[in-house]
């Protein structure tokens, strides 16, 4: 994975991805005392910025690859990103999800043309499943992060990024960004190093799931002891990837870590200041820039609200955090 | 109000006012039977298309008038276009509102820097205030529609329009309007007549406060019955402006009416499916494209999501139309 990749990436992307928007408030900036942009991924297609990675691993395969058709494992955000992308493509997509999964995600799923394979997460595994899919109908398997243009396509998110904030005059700023396995803060990472110097990406994750923070800290991939039971399911990976962690390595300042009720505060000031809807995995970078200032040097932050695929249920709990 | 005074007006606005995205969900398109674009409004400064207005009416003042103030009376989102647009021009500005408007409106408006002088809905009138306050202050007032300065900059929104609509290769097309006193439905037609003449504006109302549908039917301006007792508090006005109808009647179509059980319908499906936050009165467009295609010709459909300042309480409400 490197530079040229993402610049690839964005030229397959045009006209296809969503160029987001970069929001601000004035009352954000008085509550996060610094000056504070938010990168509304969540407006991106599918709902997340899973969609660039998914477009850009899609449309970088060959013809007679693509042909065969994709195969995705996922009960979130990459699943509806590859449904979409392929389709764009007239790629066939296979995506095993877990039978306990919530039928709207199953409908959406199906809904942008994909097949979906369902899966019993108590008695057999996916990984499995995946395997043996992929050998019989020769399908190519898309992973989540760890796939190097996936994070060339995540990394565009960093080249608009770099763009929009120099048409607004942001010089030095941290970039505070939600982290699963890091394929979004990776290639974002990557796309400032050359294009924002003095940008500096700082991964986000919710308490206890915390193991790119740790991992950081330890100078080694260290994994977290759940596996599940966070609001943020979009980003709980169980350690970063191999190919991210040494990106983030390089690149990265430390992992910040914040609680789910100030990420519940976050997505209730989202909804009440910029008027978008983020989900709880995709309000931890927002969430530490409010909450967390005394961890963050910058005058400026910039935090990336990477998806707004929540349900209404919990969108009703956020907004009761509002006092 | 002419086409040079929107284009005047895009002028003074550049790098002031947001350039809001043209949204679009293939599930929506199957929903409304056609394709739909969705002009997020919500996503402007103060959370509504009435900055547009606002800035475009300020910065069009001679600096010796606006150095003595603006006034304004409102209790919703003019209110608060016109503040953070009197800050941003150094101007003073006194906001009117009734000592029983919500809290966190009355603070939002007074944190924009505005003075807020309050009256007693039962037993003072608001205009009586107003005409003292102007004459001893040499305040000058600014209405929320009837004011061409703040037409042309409503007209911005249609600018705006005229131009995604070309990027993504859309011809003929209904323009559907959120509909109060007419100022954004007749500033987008006028631009749209010049831009994108192949398109029709339509007004959209909720029942029992469609006065521009009837006035628009009746060839004369009639007024609702009822004042108040809507949801869609930001876009009951009696009857259509003096300014504002005499454009409408050159341009628009018939006007269409929604139910408020449609507008609470939209504002979930605009949640799940385009990630943003639209108020009751900023989403009856939405709801007409979704809900009475039968009185849609064309076959593409551009709703205009004009505000997104709903309390917590309304917006759970709306969530809870979901299936």
């Amino acid at each position: 994975m490197n530079l040229e990749m993402i610049h690839a990436a964005a030229i397959r992307l045009l006209g296809k991805a969503r160029r987001t928007p970069l929001l601000h408030s004035p009352f954000m900036d008085d509550m996060a005392g610094r000056r504070l942009y938010i990168k509304a991924e969540c407006l991106q297609h599918t709902g997340s910025f899973k969609y660039r990675g998914a477009c850009a691993s899609i449309s970088a395969l060959p013809d007679e690859v693509r042909e065969k058709g994709i195969l995705a494992f996922s009960s979130g955000n990459h699943a509806q990103g590859i449904a979409l992308a392929a389709q764009q493509h007239d790629a066939p997509a296979v995506i095993i999800m877990p039978s306990d999964a919530p039928e709207l995600k199953l409908a959406n799923t199906r809904a942008y043309g994909a097949e979906v394979v369902l899966y019993d997460r108590a008695k057999e595994s996916r990984e499995e499943i995946a395997e043996g899919l992929a050998a019989e109908r020769g399908l190519r398997l898309i992973k989540p992060y760890d796939e190097p243009q996936v994070i060339a396509g995540q990394g565009t998110t960093g080249l608009e990024i770099a763009q929009q904030s120099r048409d607004l005059d942001v010089g030095a700023a941290e970039v505070l960004v939600c982290c699963g396995g890091g394929g979004l803060s990776s290639g974002i990472a990557v796309a400032l190093s050359k294009h924002a110097p003095d940008m500096t990406v700082r991964t986000v994750e919710p308490e206890g799931f915390d193991d790119t923070a740790r991992s950081l800290a330890a100078g080694t991939r260290v994994a977290n002891d759940a596996k599940t039971g966070s609001i943020c399911d979009a980003i709980v990976t169980p350690t970063p990837g191999e190919i991210t962690f040494p990106i983030l390595q390089q690149h990265c300042g430390a992992g910040l870590v914040v609680s789910e009720d100030e990420t519940l505060r976050a997505m209730a000031i989202a909804f009440e200041r910029l008027k978008i809807v983020i989900e709880p995995g995709g309000a931890v970078a927002l969430a530490a820039a409010l909450f967390h200032g005394n961890s963050i040097a910058s005058d400026t932050v910039i935090a990336v609200a990477s998806g707004g695929n929540v349900e209404a249920e919990m969108f009703a709990r956020a907004l009761k955090t509002k006092g």
